[in-house]
């Protein structure tokens, strides 16, 4: 199943050339992310609760830029699953302007749990999330 | 007492004017106070240890713009505390671009301490905190 | 006229206290501004065709903040312009969660137009702008 | 030749898991970048001035991430030139907490001059822009 989050570039996300400052995309991708949970029901709150988790940070994140992307240009962001390991897994982003890929991007994130002093580590996906996101 | 901080502008902070796009100004008050709580020696960690406070959210914060400030203009900005209240207190931000005053801001600031519920409340400001910073 | 902004509230608008990061309003401000003057047909890259301008810099920006606001909260921002000057205008912004009223805020904007050096100018609000926010 | 740049990891930098929001790494890398050019004097400012280049836009960018980083943690974070291409040129990024290597990561910028359509296309990097960085 993929999943189309829109985006309209603002003001702010641009810098002096007139193009999208790289690192808001990213933030893009991550918010996509959320939404895409959240949508299936498994949100960053849903997991704390059901799973016990304590989310899914990253782990390898990339991009690849095809095309420039400017202030008030109306982005379609489509996101899936690329590949399931058994403790993180592969999200693959592509950035549409109208009919252009513009960007091309992933995150690779882990499922991750409590250590008993305060930190975390990376732990078994429990089947009922990678069924939700399927 | 007084704590200087300084910033360089960077191409991510500026708009396609080429100045500052303005939230920056506010992330820079926030780190411009938490660096001064560290020199202080009452970090936000220290305020947890130490006091049981939870942080210091925001009550009211504002700003004036003066002068234009563009990508790689050496800033300093010069903080103090302006006025304490019982539960909150007032922080005065210049923001300097060598002899000019480019920005004057100021952050209200709660001392905050954990409800029962997972939620927070004002408290009483310690004595030994107005007294790290006096 | 007002105008009505939505915005989910993303995983990395929040901090470690799991509330929004403060400069995170003033973005949303400077985003709702961008849609409302888009709306109205007066969006930035039409003021420099239409008007000669080269943009609205800030001259003065504040806010009050009521009620924490957390990830995933789904807020809506009312703009609308609470006053005129000759060469500036005033933007109220009014954050609702539900029916709370979360924030409130305030931009003063000024025209400008481009100077001979290369900087910008404060200059008259043309009228037909004025109208067109009406 | 390599450059060093330090960064205190700042409150606002963080998310509710207490760790850095990713995307921040990438503000950092280009904040690097910026700096390691002005050290070098050939600034952002100073290639349009000598070059008549509009700047590096990105063409690909990664991080991995090893170690998680905090509220206050120093880091620093050093920067070289990988590789060059005709047109482009891969930046590598490797971020310490100490001795730790917490995040490596790079960028692929291209060279790029105006168009006279108001755009931008690669172009081959002048030798002297290389000898300044070497």
């Amino acid at each position: 199943m993929s999943f189309d989050f829109d985006v309209t570039v603002a003001w702010g996300d641009c810098d002096e050339m007139g193009i999208v400052f790289y690192p808001n995309y990213y933030y893009w991708f991550d918010t996509t992310f959320h939404a895409y949970l959240g949508a299936c029901d498994v949100g960053q709150r849903r997991i704390r609760e059901r799973f016990g988790a304590l989310g899914t940070p990253l782990v390898d994140t990339g991009a690849r830029y095809r095309a420039p992307v400017r202030y008030d240009d109306r982005l379609r962001i489509t996101a899936d699953v690329e590949s399931w390991g058994t403790r993180s897994f592969r999200m693959r982003y592509v950035v549409r302007l109208g009919e252009t890929v513009a960007v091309e991007g992933h995150e690779v994130r882990a499922w991750t749990v409590a250590t008993p002093d305060g930190g975390f580590k990376a732990a078994a996906i429990p089947e009922e999330f990678r069924a939700a996101l399927a």
